[in-house]
C-alpha cells in the first residue's frame, strides 16, 4: 500500500513476511508503533487491517502486521480445516459457536506468540521501530492474539482488543499488565456476554477500560475505531499515570 | 465565570437562577448546547460543571445548567436533611448506600425534570439556543437526572451520564430513546455493578454505549471526561445514523 499520507514496505520475519506501515514522507523509527492482529478468516493485506494502519499512520504512529497460522499466505493446518466445517455445521444448525471460535482462536493466538515476539525482534535488530513500549490492535481472533502477546510480551504495553473470550484466556488475563481497552458487542452470538464481563473482570492491569456497545459480533459502531487509535496514541505517548 | 475563551450569562427561569456559558467571542444560538447536570452536594457553579462547560465551549458547544432541588442556593428539605443524615450513618457504619442514593436521586431528579424543561422554554424563547436537538451530561445524582429527563423529554437527543442505578431510573430507561453514552466504575461503592449493568441493558435507545472502568464512585478517569465531549458534539452534529 503506497498513498499521498501512508508507505508500506514488507519485512522478512524467519519463514514469514511482515508489513510494516508508515509516514509516506519516510518510517521515523521513534515514532510508537502498533501491531494490527486481522480476524478470523483475514490476513495482513486485509482491508480491515490496512485501513486501521492507515489510522494509526495519520495519528503519528507506525504500524506492522503478520498473517495468523493458517492464514493469508499461510498454509492451513487439518485442524483449520475440520474448524472451519464444524463451524459452518453448527451455524446452519444455529447451535452456539462460542466454545469453538474461542479454543480454535486461542490455539492460533498461541502458536502465534512467538512470531509476534520475533517481529518484535526484527524491528528492533533493524531499527524500524522503538519496541519498548508496543501498542496492539485486534478484535477477535485479533484480540484473543493481543492479549496472549500481552500476557508474555512485556514490550506490549496498550492492547485496543476484544470481541474475544473462553477459558483460555480467562486464565492468561491475570498476567496482563498493559493497559488495555476492551471492546465488546452486548448481542454478541459469537462470545457470551457474561463471558466477556469475565474477561474484561480477569485483566490484571492497573489501567483497563471497556466499551459495549449493542449489537452482534460484527455490528462494532465505526465509532470505536476513532475510540482505540485516540486510545493507542495516547496510553504510548504517557506513562498513563495520570489516566 | 469570564475568561479569553468562555462567557457566561444568568437567566431566570421561573424562580430558578440558570448559568449559559457561550464563547466569549459571543453567544452562536445555532450551535447545539448541552446541559449539565451537578452531582450530589454540588451546584452549578461548581468546578466540576464550570469545567465541563468549559470542555463544551471550547468543542464548539453551548452548555446551561441549573441547581437540582436542595442544592447550592435552594432551600434544603427535611427529607434531605435526613438523607444526609442517614448517608454519614451508613458510611460509618460501613453499610450499603447504594439503594438509599439510588431512591434520594431518583426523587430529586424526578422533582428536577419540569424545571429543566422550563429552562429548555426559557432558551428557545429568547432565541438563545437551538433546542431542537440538545444534549445532556451529568454523572450520578446529576446521570439520575439526565436519564430522567431524556425519558420525558423528547428535546434531549444525547446523553453522557451513568455512576447511577435503581429501581426507579430502571423503569423509566426503555422510556430513553436519546442516544446515550454510559459510564460506570467497576467497583462503584454507591451503584452495584449488576445494577448498572442491567440499567444500561434496560436503556432503550438503538444507539448506546457503554464505558466502564476500574474503581470506586468518584474514581472516573480523566479521559472519560474528553471522551464525552467527543460523543456529544458527534452525536448533536448528525443523526448517528450512520454510527
Amino acid at each position: 500500500m503506497t498513498s499521498d499520507t501512508v508507505a508500506s514496505v514488507e519485512l522478512r520475519v524467519d519463514d514469514l513476511v511482515a508489513t510494516l506501515w508508515h509516514a509516506a514522507g519516510g518510517l521515523d523509527p521513534a515514532a510508537p508503533i502498533v501491531l494490527i492482529g486481522h480476524g478470523g478468516g483475514q490476513h495482513q493485506a486485509h482491508p480491515a487491517v490496512t485501513g486501521r494502519a492507515r489510522m494509526c499512520v495519520e495519528a503519528g504512529l507506525n504500524a506492522a502486521a503478520l498473517d495468523l497460522p493458517g492464514h493469508g499466505s499461510r498454509p492451513t493446518s487439518a485442524g483449520d480445516s475440520e474448524f472451519v466445517a464444524e463451524l459452518q455445521r453448527r451455524m446452519k444448525a444455529a447451535e452456539s459457536v462460542a466454545d469453538l471460535v474461542a479454543a480454535h482462536n486461542s490455539l492460533l493466538a498461541g502458536q502465534a506468540v512467538p512470531e509476534w515476539s520475533a517481529l518484535l525482534d526484527r524491528l528492533q535488530r533493524n531499527e524500524c521501530a522503538n519496541v519498548e513500549r508496543v501498542g496492539f490492535w485486534g478484535l477477535s481472533l485479533g484480540g484473543a492474539l493481543g492479549l496472549s502477546l500481552a500476557a508474555h510480551e512485556p514490550r506490549i504495553a496498550a492492547a485496543a482488543v476484544g470481541l474475544c473470550g473462553g477459558d483460555r484466556l480467562l486464565e492468561l488475563a491475570g498476567h496482563v499488565s498493559a493497559t488495555v481497552q476492551f471492546v465488546m458487542q452486548w448481542d454478541d452470538e459469537q462470545v457470551a456476554r457474561a463471558d466477556a464481563l469475565a474477561l474484561f473482570d480477569a485483566i490484571g492491569s492497573q489501567h483497563k477500560t471497556l466499551h459495549a456497545n449493542p449489537g452482534r459480533h460484527l455490528d462494532v459502531p465505526i465509532f470505536e475505531r476513532e475510540a482505540a487509535v485516540t486510545f493507542l496514541a495516547r496510553a504510548l505517548a504517557s506513562s498513563e499515570d495520570d489516566s
